[in-house]
Parts: C-alpha cells; structure tokens; sequence
C-alpha cells in the first residue's frame, strides 16, 4: 500500500502533512494536577480528500501513557474543514471550523460519550503552523466548568 | 515507546490482539454495487485498560483506497464493553455491546456526524475469533433504509 498523489481537496490542509513530536503541557479547573507531556502527532493520507490524523502522549517525567486520539480531517469549501476525533476516554468529537494561512481554528458541534464517559460538553481547537513547528492550544466545557484552557503544545517536524 | 504489559481490565478482548488481514464483501439496497475489498486490521494497546482499533480497506480489484476506521475500545464490567470510532465519511460510531467467549456483539447507542456527511441512523456489529480466524459482520440502518446487512468479512491473523 504505496501512499498515491495527494488529492487537490487536501491543497489547504497539506501544510499538517507529516510527522510532528514536542512537548505540551495540560491543566484544568478541577483536582486534577498541571502536568507536562510528550507529544508525537501524524498527519497522513490515502490519496482520498481526508486526512487521518493520530497522535498519542506520554508523561513527560516517566514516561507512561497518558492520552491518544485517532481521527479523520475532512476538508470543505470557503476554507472549511470538518474533523471527527475519537478519544480512549469515550468521547466522540465532532468539529468544524476555518482553515486559513496556516491557522485552524476548530469548535465542536456534537460531542458523544459512551455510558461511563465524564462529561464533555464542547471542546475549541486552534492550531498554527509556521515552518517546521506546529502550535496548538484546546479549550474544554467539561465536568460543569464553562470553556476553559486545558491543553498547549508546541511540536517539530520530526 | 515499548508496550507496557497487558492492563487486566483487557484480558476479556485479549482475543483481539494483533494484526489482521483477509478479504470482505460489501452491500447496501441504494444505488451502490456490490464490492469486495481486502482489509487490514490492528487492535493494539498501551497499557492502558483500553484497546486502539484501526482498519482500512483498499479494492480487491484495483487496489484503490476505500474505507478506514479508527477507534477506542473500552472494557466494562460485566462482560460489557464500550467502542468509539472515527470514519472518515464525517461519522463518529458510539457503541455497547457484550463480549462473550471470544464473540462481540456491538449496537450503537449514538452516531453523529458532521455537517455534510450522509445520514447513518445506527449500527450493529458482530465479531467472533476463532483461532487465527476473525470474521465479522456489519448491519447498519442509513440514508432511509432499516437495518440491513453491509458488510462482512473474514481475516487471518498477519
């Protein structure tokens, strides 16, 4: 399975494209504890108009796993794009939101949860991408706090 | 990254481990043709009470890309599980269902999709490894038709 001609719909999303590892760090307004990850993101395709995107983390200090995600980027007309994303935590994540110079900007529209699933209401996504280094910030409404900031990272093409 | 040992909580989807390959048949009464594919499966984990699940699917024919999943499967008390997949047609399949000697039986109890995806009312998925052998079949109610075959297929461990 060779990776076929990118498809021209991928154009404004191509920039994601590749393998992506740094550091992040992660904290919320509730007993859980700041803490520092290591991240490792992958962006790919199949030669079809949708990305699949992977990224798994461990803890930045001793090395056990902590979160992964494993989803599909689909890219709209008028720099659109839609993304779902799963979560081992049970959460299904459903996003649309703007792809522009570089820069998305993501807000869910559905968030679903399996029947043991804490609660997550809503999730905001901004990523950016300048050169060989990929930014990204995560806002959450979750557990009956309001949006609020969770998660930033900074990765490098790796 | 080495693979941690296995959480216990996954010793009842131990059967699942590993890769996967074989060949499938699809279905639906709308205006698609019959087809055949070739399909690769992984369910792997990390030490985590949680499997990741991904599959993709290319044309027995010609080769050309068709489908791919990717997902989270969670293991619940009680010979119980809960299963979370991203597709990229924009959907995100959330499920229950119970684990039983070495058979699933999985029924959604959400789908949600993005804004242009096609309707897809609900799932059933059914699972059994015998061996070496998994074979699996997959029902689903779509686009105004009830719940109707799709899918099924039968792979070898890789």
């Amino acid at each position: 399975m060779t990776t076929p001609p990118l498809h021209p719909a991928l154009g404004p999303l191509a920039f994601l494209l590749g393998e992506w590892a740094g550091t992040g760090a992660g904290s919320y307004p509730t007993d859980i504890r700041d803490f520092r990850y290591h991240e490792e993101v992958r962006f790919w395709h199949r030669g079809k108009p949708v990305l699949l995107y992977t990224q798994r983390t461990v803890d930045l200090d001793d090395g056990a796993p902590l979160h992964a995600e494993m989803g599909f980027w689909r890219p709209q007309p008028d720099d659109r794009v839609e993304v779902v994303i799963s979560h081992p935590t049970g959460h299904a994540e459903v996003s649309a939101g703007s792809v522009v110079d570089g820069r998305v900007e993501l807000a869910t529209t559905a968030v679903t949860a399996t029947g043991t699933a804490k609660e997550v209401t809503a999730v905001e996504r901004t990523f950016t991408v300048a050169g060989d280094e990929l930014a990204y910030e995560l806002r959450m409404a979750a557990v009956g706090r309001p949006m609020t900031h969770h998660l930033a990272a900074t990765l490098r093409r790796a």
